[in-house]
C-alpha cells in the first residue's frame, strides 16, 4: 500500500497539470453554445482514463454523454464492486467582471487553484481518478472493482442520468456510491456526509375579486389577498419557530446522541453565522442548535412573495390577487407526498372563505439518510482519518442532491458522501477555487477507502 | 325663473353639438405631446365664455393654463360669491383597441355620449356653464356672482392650482365651491357628496440576511423575511375586520343616526357589489354595512408585497428582504400625521428582531366633511330634488379628491360636491360615457341651485 501513496506523493505537480488541462473546458451545461465544449471535455476524460490504465468510453444520452471508466476486471472476479460518481460540466460563470482571472484559465495562489469548475467538481472526482491510477500504474492489486460515473448534466439536473441508470443497472449493480461533490466544514474537519435535506416545491395564490379594485371606491368592504395570504402563511409559524401545521413533522427521525455529539464537534459559531449571513439576530425552531436547524430539522421557506403593485411610489389598490412561492425542506423519514398532502389540506381548511385558493404543485425530492455508524460509514470515516491526519466528523447536508436518491432507488445502493470542497470555495460563485491540500488528501482518502471498505 | 328652464330646455340639440366640440380636443395632461391640444382646448373655452357674455381669461401657471370666467359684476355688488371648478383635461384614453369608436370622436347612442372625458370632467363642468349661459342670454338676473375656475391638471395631481388659489385667493374669496366631478348611484338617486376620505402611503420593508441565502443551506437558521413580513402585517386586523394598531379609530366621528338612514337609501345590494367586483364573499368591519365600509370607515390596505423570487418554476432562497406597500383610507376627524405617527410606532414595536424595518413614509391628505345638514347641503339638496324629480341622497365618498382640501385649506371655503357621474360611466377606462339625462337635469340644477343658495 504504501507504494500506492509514494506513487500519489511524487507525482502531484504532474496530477495538478493534468487537472489545469480538464478544468479548460468550458463545459457549461447550461448554455447551449458549450455543447461542443462539454463533448470534447468527455473525450479528453476517456482518453486519460485509458492512459492510466482505466477501460473507458463514452456513452451517447439524449444530453451530453457520460463517460464510464471500469479498473480491470479478472475473470470471474468476486471482488466488491463500487461506482464512483462525478460530474464534469460546470456552472455558468457569470459575473464575468467579479473574477479575478478569467474562469477558465488556472490560476495557483498558495495551496490554491482558482477556476471555474475546480472544487465543483472537475478537482473531486479527479482526486479519484489519480488514487486509481496510483493502484494502476504501480501493479498494486485492488481491493475491489471500480466503476466511474463522471456525467455532464449534473448543473442542470442530471436529466440523462436516470435512464441511463435504469438502462445499465446491472453493470452498475454495487455495494455503494462513492461522491465527492460537497464540502467539509474546514481543513481540520474532514467529513462524511450520511443525510440529505429533501424539497417539497408549491406556489399558492389567493384571489380575491376579479381585477385590482380602487382602494377608495371599494376598500373597507371587500378583503384584501395580499392581508389574506399574510394571515395565513403567518399563522403557519409560532413564536417558537415550529411550523403549526398539524402533522408536519409525522415520521421525523429524532436526532441521537451520538449525532448531537457530532454536531457539537462542528466548527464555527452563531456568531460566525450570523457574521456570514449578516442578520440582526439569528432565529430558529426551539430545542435545536443553529447547525442542527440547518439540515436535521425541516423547514416551510417562503422563497417568494408577488402581489399588487410593486413600481415606484404608490398604487391606491385592492390588489386582485396575492402568491407566494414556497419550499419545505423534508428530512428523515418525512415523506414528501404527504407532507404535500397535509400542507395543501391545511391550507385549504384555513384559507378565508373571501378567497379562492389555487395551489401549483413543484417538484418534491425524499430526503436521504444511511447510518454513519454502519460499516461503510465507519470504514470511510478511517480513510478519512489516515488520509487528513484529523479525526472526521460525520455531517448531515441542509441541502438536497437529487442523484443520491437515484443512485438509492435505481441501484439500490447508498452513497458515501465524502466532499472535499471547503465553505469558503465559491461554488456557483465568482472566483471558485480548490485546495491543493484537499486535492492531495482527497486522491489520498480515495486509496486508503478501497482498503477500509474491504476490512 | 321658468325662462331660463326653457331656454336649457330648447337649446338641448345646440349645447350636446357644443359639448361634442370642447370633447374633441385630446386634452391628454399625462403625456407631454399634448400639450398644445391643451392650450388649444383651453382657449376654446375662454372663447366660448365670452360668447356666452361671462368675462373670461386664460391665466399661465407653471403648467397648463386655468380658464377664470365671470358672470358680470355690477359695480359694488354685494351678492354673494360662488366657485364653479371643473377640469378639462382628461386621461389617457390607453388601451385603445378597447374602445368601440375613437375616444375622441363623440359618438351618441340612445342617450349616451360616448367620448374620452365626457363624464370626466367636461359634460359635468359644461352643464354648469349652459345654466349661466341661460341666465346671461335671457336677461335673468342671477341671484349671486360666479367664478368658473377651469384648471388643466387635474388628472395628474393639480399641482398649479395650489400656488393659483394662494395667488389669487382674494379674487376666489367666496361662500363655497361647486364641484360637479364626482357621481350619483342611481338616474333616481341624485347625491350631494358631503365628505371625502383621506389617506396616508407608506412602504415598509424588512430586512432579514445581507443577501439572499441558499434554503438549503441556511433554511431553518435564519429568520424568513417574508415570514417575518407575513406576520407582522396579518397580526394588524383581527377576525371581525378591526384594525389593531392601538390608537388607529382615535378620532374618527361616529355615524349620526341622519347618516345611517341615508347609507340604508342607497340602491344596490351586497349581492350587486359582490357580483361587481366578482369576489366570493364580502368582508368588512364587523358593525358596519357594505357601503358604511366603503367610505365612512378607515382602512389598512396593503397595495403591494415583494420578496424574493417571483419568476417562472421555484428557486429555492431565503430572501434578503421583503417589502409591501401601503395605504390607509382615513375618515373625519382622523389626522394623517397621528396615523402615521402610531402606525409606525406600532410596527417598530412589533418587528421581530431578526429582522431591520425601514420605513418609506409617502403622501398624506386628510378627510374631508361638511355637515349635510348645514344651510348650503340643504339647499343643493332642493336644488337637486327639483332638478332630477328624485329624493336626492346625501352620500360619503370612499375615495380623496386632493382640490377638495386645497380650497378648504386656502380659501377656507367648502364644496359642494354635486357629481353627475353614473357608476357605469367607466371614467377612466375605455368607451367612457355621460348621460345626456345627467348633463341636461345637471343644467337645470345648477340653475337652481344659485336660486336655492340665496334662499
Amino acid at each position: 500500500m504504501q507504494v500506492v501513496l509514494d506513487y500519489l506523493k511524487q507525482n502531484q505537480a504532474r496530477f495538478v497539470a493534468e487537472l489545469c488541462e480538464l478544468i479548460r473546458f468550458p463545459s457549461i451545461s447550461a448554455q447551449p453554445q458549450y455543447k461542443r465544449d462539454l463533448v470534447a471535455c468527455a473525450g479528453w476524460i476517456v482518453k486519460h482514463c485509458r492512459q492510466i490504465g482505466l477501460e473507458a468510453t463514452l456513452r451517447p444520452t439524449a444530453g451530453n454523454p457520460i463517460v464510464v471508466a471500469k479498473t480491470p476486471r479478472a475473470k470471474n472476479s468476486r471482488k466488491p464492486h463500487y461506482v464512483v460518481y462525478g460530474h464534469y460540466d460546470v456552472q455558468p460563470p457569470e459575473p464575468l467582471d467579479l473574477w479575478k482571472t478569467p474562469p477558465f484559465e488556472p490560476r495557483i495562489e498558495g495551496r490554491n487553484l482558482f477556476a471555474r469548475g475546480s472544487t465543483d467538481n472537475k478537482g473531486q472526482f479527479f482526486a479519484h481518478l489519480k488514487a486509481a491510477e496510483a493502484y494502476l500504474k504501480t501493479g498494486t492489486p485492488l481491493p475491489c472493482n471500480l466503476t466511474f460515473v463522471i456525467e455532464g448534466e449534473e448543473e442542470v439536473g442530471s436529466e440523462s442520468l436516470s435512464a441511463f441508470l435504469k438502462k445499465n443497472c446491472r453493470e452498475l449493480d454495487c455495494e455503494a456510491i462513492v461522491i465527492s461533490d460537497t464540502g467539509m466544514p474546514s481543513p481540520k474537519h474532514p467529513a462524511l456526509g450520511y443525510s440529505l435535506r429533501g424539497i417539497m416545491a408549491f406556489e399558492i395564490s389567493l384571489q380575491g375579486p376579479a381585477r385590482d379594485l380602487h382602494s377608495g371606491g371599494f376598500g373597507g368592504a371587500v378583503d384584501n389577498p395580499a392581508m389574506a395570504l399574510s394571515q395565513l402563511l403567518g399563522s403557519l409559524r409560532d413564536k417558537s419557530g415550529r411550523i403549526t401545521i398539524p402533522g408536519f413533522y409525522d415520521g421525523v427521525k429524532p436526532l441521537s446522541a451520538y449525532e448531537r455529539k457530532e454536531y457539537a464537534r462542528l466548527p464555527g459559531t452563531d456568531a460566525t453565522l450570523q457574521k456570514m449571513t449578516g442578520v440582526r439576530k439569528l432565529f430558529g425552531e426551539r430545542g435545536f442548535t443553529s447547525s442542527e436547524r440547518r439540515s436535521a430539522r425541516p423547514t416551510f421557506e417562503i422563497n417568494g412573495l408577488t402581489s399588487g403593485y410593486q413600481g415606484e411610489g404608490s398604487k391606491t389598490i385592492i390588489p386582485s390577487w396575492a402568491r407566494a412561492k414556497i419550499t419545505c425542506r423534508l428530512v428523515p423519514d418525512q415523506k414528501p407526498e404527504h407532507v404535500r398532502k397535509i400542507v395543501l389540506a391545511h391550507l385549504k381548511k384555513i384559507c378565508p372563505p373571501t378567497m379562492r385558493l389555487e395551489i401549483e404543485a413543484g417538484h418534491g425530492a425524499e430526503a436521504y439518510f444511511v447510518s454513519p455508524t454502519g460499516k461503510q460509514a465507519q470504514a470511510a470515516l478511517r480513510a478519512l482519518e489516515q488520509a487528513f491526519g484529523h479525526k472526521p466528523i460525520v455531517t448531515r447536508e441542509g441541502g438536497s442532491i437529487p442523484i443520491v436518491n437515484q443512485f438509492k432507488k435505481i441501484l439500490g445502493a447508498d452513497s458515501l458522501l465524502l466532499g472535499l470542497g471547503l465553505p469558503d470555495d465559491s461554488a456557483h460563485s465568482p472566483n471558485e477555487k480548490f485546495s491543493l491540500d484537499c486535492f492531495e488528501n482527497g486522491q489520498r482518502m480515495s486509496a486508503l477507502l478501497w482498503q477500509e471498505l474491504v476490512r
